[in-house]
């Protein structure tokens, strides 16, 4: 199953502000793009942490429209909300202050502003999108790299649709990264987005191309930065040393820099996808949940190979004659790596039963294109995951 | 000596167009700027290779003038020529073809486009850069990095200096990167370009900053690559693998993935500059006969942790409990790899003499700040490395 590297186009052109009180360069950043803004964040979370304040006060004479109250799982009405905003009021450049959530909404309805017809045919299609208004950030989780990339995931609660879309053209401007912003975090949301980060390593880590060094040893720093410092964050929520380098592997897990010239399907998004489109989850939790078991399930001669080299470089596991041996170990070392931040690690615990299996095992298959994932996938194989999860 | 991490700006902008037969992208990429093209190229390689006639073909329509014959350390007497052409003809875009030289006098050139003095003075100072000519490249050789990043090296020979300049300016817009154009290098560019990547990388990886574990990691992942590849691009000229491991770790190692948040001043770098600047060395060359004197030199109780770590991480040596003895060892391997790999070791088998040391390590200390180095150098310090090198 070994296949050579890919042709590829890297192109992370995201102006990055990474440090402490690097907010204070947004005016300058903002200058560049006109005078009228959409400001979009989620819940209130940014008016107790006073960022929220310190944007009013940098920008001072700007005219600041907002919309808030961007849900976890982003939904199209919300992103129709702003795109709404955007026309009305003539907007030069959106401003996302919050998370993957919020930033994903922002991407939309950047692209939304400049489409006629329902945004919702831009999360089916994002070749539909043809031009975007500008978009800034200032990041207040690490989890999804949307700050970096060209990625949003949009969910439709009444058609139990929760669907990822992408254009270059949506790839912010510049994002503004202050790790003290996760010092106040929720210790699940750590966790959450610990696993996200992790998630989007292993979907291209594990994958058909085996001559990728560089991305490969890349994705190997990433997960061991992420195992060392989300247990040190958990303990020590102001560890500036242990949130920088959460809040930096967000960003390069997902930018281009691990997946390039390695294009296969993705299989734990799409089907932990279905879990929050039908339960409103949170997003790493339900990949943290199906990993290890998907992990489990395709665990087979010809992947044991990588699972075991995942094991010695990661988990620094010593290489055994049996390499099924090592695999095991690493795939268990992962599952209780989630346990031990604290991610409930069965659908049980986060209100999933089996009632729904088939339907969302049939959806993350024809969607997600899971027969062309690492390990092709039926709809049978996808349930039996699931079950596993339960 | 321990220090956080700074607050950096990542911006690495340019496009990046990987793969075999990327050249055939040439036209979409360059329409984005206009149809006049200063094409830049050093000695006949690219008429070998056919690169030239590619360029010609796929740029059929444009109007294309010619700067060739850019030297391996590129002189501003080169600059100057391709900034008369560039004003004289009114270009619009300037296509490097070539290696770090050849892109290295293309940014001064486009640069020198907008300035009313001598290109001389942005070299001495790249503050004085204000505007630039967008640049494209196609890259022949694996090492400095220029592909990607701000910054350009030029030499007076009239004077003995050689200098490195740097604007975010002068980043390219798109690099067009095929790793089969590297299948004709002679052995020795192979090498020496692999040295140039492997300095970049130790540059900043020897620091006071401790926390930086992700650039830190990606810097162990490159170096690993550049020890294995390097000596299969060797006995196998023709290795895709290989040689696109290497291209891609000339384009990471030196465009802030590895430095952002460790500023500190550069050593060999600037050592080697006055070599060149004096001998007219072949970069990479000067760099690897610098590098293993130079950490035996500055190893001592508060470094050898961060070599045992180097040791341990890149060279996978056990970690003991004397950290001199892994530390040793470390840079005992650096040295045999240089050897290895086909690069003279001495500096008297490159015609260098102990004529000029003391002038060289004086111009050194000044020039590169190494006051403000990992370990602070003065001038006694520089001669006594270079003495080791000898």
């Amino acid at each position: 199953m070994k296949k050579n590297m890919e042709n590829y186009v890297f192109h992370a052109y995201t102006k990055m502000l990474f440090g402490k009180n690097q907010i204070d360069q947004l005016p300058e950043v903002m200058n560049d793009y006109g005078k009228t803004v959409l400001l979009v964040y989620g819940g209130g979370s940014i008016k107790k942490n006073g960022i929220y304040d310190k944007v009013y006060t940098l920008l001072k004479g700007w005219n600041i429209i907002e919309l808030s109250g961007v849900e976890p799982n982003p939904r199209i009405t919300t992103v129709r909300e702003g795109v709404r905003l955007c026309k009305e009021n003539n907007v030069d450049v959106i401003l996302a202050v919050g998370g993957g959530s919020t930033l994903d909404c922002s991407k939309v309805i950047a692209a939304g502003h400049y489409y006629d017809n329902d945004p919702w045919d831009l999360v089916l299609d994002g070749s539909l999108i043809t031009k975007a208004l500008p978009l800034v950030t200032i990041l207040t989780l690490a989890a999804t790299g949307s700050e970096m990339n060209k990625n949003a995931v949009i969910s439709n609660l009444e058609t139990n649709e929760k669907f990822g879309t992408a254009s270059k053209l949506v790839i912010p401007q510049a994002s503004i990264l202050d790790p003290t912003y996760l010092f106040t975090l929720p210790a699940i949301q750590t966790a959450a987005g610990t696993a996200d980060i992790m998630s989007h390593i292993f979907e291209a880590y594990f994958g058909k191309v085996k001559d990728a060094y560089i991305q490969d040893s890349f994705s190997e720093g990433i997960l061991k930065a992420c195992i060392k410092y989300c247990k040190i964050a958990l303990k020590e929520p102001e560890n500036y040393e242990a949130r920088a380098n959460l809040m930096w592997a967000s960003s390069m897990a997902l930018n281009g820099l691990t997946g390039s010239g390695k294009s296969h399907a993705w299989t734990c998004h799409p089907i932990e996808h279905e879990l929050s489109a039908f339960y409103d989850i949170t997003h790493g939790v339900g990949l943290a949940i199906v990993t290890p078991r998907w992990m489990r399930y395709i665990l087979n001669d010809d992947t044991v190979e990588q699972f075991a080299t995942y094991g010695h470089n990661v988990w620094d596991l010593p290489m055994e004659e049996d390499k099924f041996e090592v695999a095991h170990k690493a795939i268990d070392k992962t599952e209780e790596f989630f346990k031990e931040i604290g991610i409930p690690m069965t659908l049980k615990e986060v209100g999933i039963d089996d009632s729904k299996l088939d339907i969302m095992a049939e959806k993350a298959v024809r969607f997600g294109g899971l027969g062309d994932a690492f390990v092709s996938l039926t709809k049978e194989d996808v349930v039996n995951i699931l079950k596993d999860c339960l």
